[in-house]
């Protein structure tokens, strides 16, 4: 079974879109807990609600040793039938990236991993070559900077294009093994539905929903394929910090049941 | 002592523009080694030779446990007098990226760090807080894909350049702590000669040399500042693979120290 037929189905026995962002933040999680406890109790109160976990490396490696024992025991904490994202956004020369992959896909066992396009197809390849995995290219990014650099209208081709979508372009035309996604933020509605208008195949993973204030509504009309799926709602501090008292998972897992039927919702519609 | 004045120092000491790449391969070094007894031997037969050491953080990640116990034990035995750059090409949307600057230059405590720009400004910034520290911000690498983005021609200001330059342009207005470097592939030496004519004040380091195949003498000739100076040149492979035998130290002294006499003898030219 392959990555995007395992979020399928965690979709369907879950009836959800949403990805939950295991980032623990030492100074947001209830005292005294460890990390490793932190995140046992946010999947076993949450994993019934969502289509996978998408830990990002930067928290457990800002936690040395402690971070990297903490991710471990998280992965083997997530039940297998839920997929798992490694959000590290990696990207170096062939030889470099082919050692990324190794950590993530093969040692650790994600199931996928995000990656950072701007070095081209060489240091994306090493992770294409993995066909079970899931392999998310950023193409807009949901933070404010994305502007900075890839909005810029770019020659390609007989014309002018913003770098985003020449990028989502460039993905499309890597995906020959059919596991390949997209990462746009919820922040940025209309890319969203610009890119989807032009990929029509490729799953997208969406974050910037919650905290960072993206609109779940527009982000689920203009993500969703014309079959009415291929898209990963993520929301991280929204749903692991809904608490920062002891009943931590307990409203982790009413903002996750929540943030699940508002998509639901939309979908509806 | 900021980084720069830390890396000036150690190229006068060292009469040197040389970086060795700390990339350790399990297939390549000697049979019964340890990674940090590898290192070890390399820093020791070098550490007279160069300005800078360079560890790419994929090589240890890839390593699990024994890569980071490897890692920090390089770090502390690495002389203090020569700065030491965490290669990792991060980059992430604020809250994240400050995790990852935390996690390698306050807990690790390199004296620098390749960031990645494709997220802009605020992915980068948490990183610029850190004024004591060198951020080389991603510019054209020396990877053959570097063309697929970093070369498109877009619209900025008045006309049309191609991505590189306007990453350059950017870096060098965020560059208000005096703090911010560039990297640029040898095998690229045109658009170097470009980035130098146009950044005079700021510091390139440049891989590629060496197993690569960047030209040295075209690196040294376009890549120098009006002052003689501003320029790494890194080099992994051709100096810590020189000999895959038991005399693997003394080869990559003698690999180090005649790039290092190469260098110098471009810079007399």
């Amino acid at each position: 079974m392959n990555f995007f037929q395992k979020l399928e189905s965690a979709q369907k026995e879950n009836r959800s879109l949403l990805c939950v962002g295991l980032d623990p933040d030492p100074a947001r999680i209830p005292q005294g807990l460890g990390i490793f406890d932190f995140n046992r109790a946010i999947i076993e109160a949450t994993s019934d609600l969502v289509c996978a976990y998408k830990p990002n490396l930067a928290f457990y490696e800002a936690l040395g040793d402690e971070g990297q024992d903490a991710l471990k025991r998280t992965l083997e904490h997530i039940p297998s039938r839920i997929p798992v994202i490694a959000d590290g956004k990696r990207g170096d020369i062939g030889n470099t990236s082919r050692a990324y992959a190794r950590a993530f896909l093969d040692n650790l066992g994600f199931d996928a991993i995000t990656v950072n396009p701007y070095l081209g197809f060489d240091s994306v390849e090493p992770f294409l070559e993995y066909r079970d995995k899931g392999i998310f290219i950023l193409c807009r990014t949901s933070n404010p900077g994305s502007a900075d650099f890839q909005s810029l209208r770019c020659h390609y081709g007989r014309g002018y294009r913003p770098l985003f979508e020449i990028v989502a372009q460039k993905a499309s035309q890597w995906n020959t093994r059919g596991n390949v996604g997209l990462v746009i933020g919820a922040t940025y509605p209309e890319e969203l539905r610009l890119i989807r208008e032009s990929h029509p195949e490729m799953t997208i993973l969406i974050p910037g929903i919650g905290a960072q204030g993206g609109d779940l509504g527009l982000a689920v009309r203009y993500g969703l394929n014309p079959r009415g799926s291929g898209i990963i709602l993520n929301s991280s501090r929204q749903v692991i910090y809904a608490s920062s008292g002891k009943d931590f998972a307990t409203a982790a897992r009413k903002a996750a049941s929540s943030l699940r039927d508002q998509i639901n919702q939309h979908l509806a519609r």
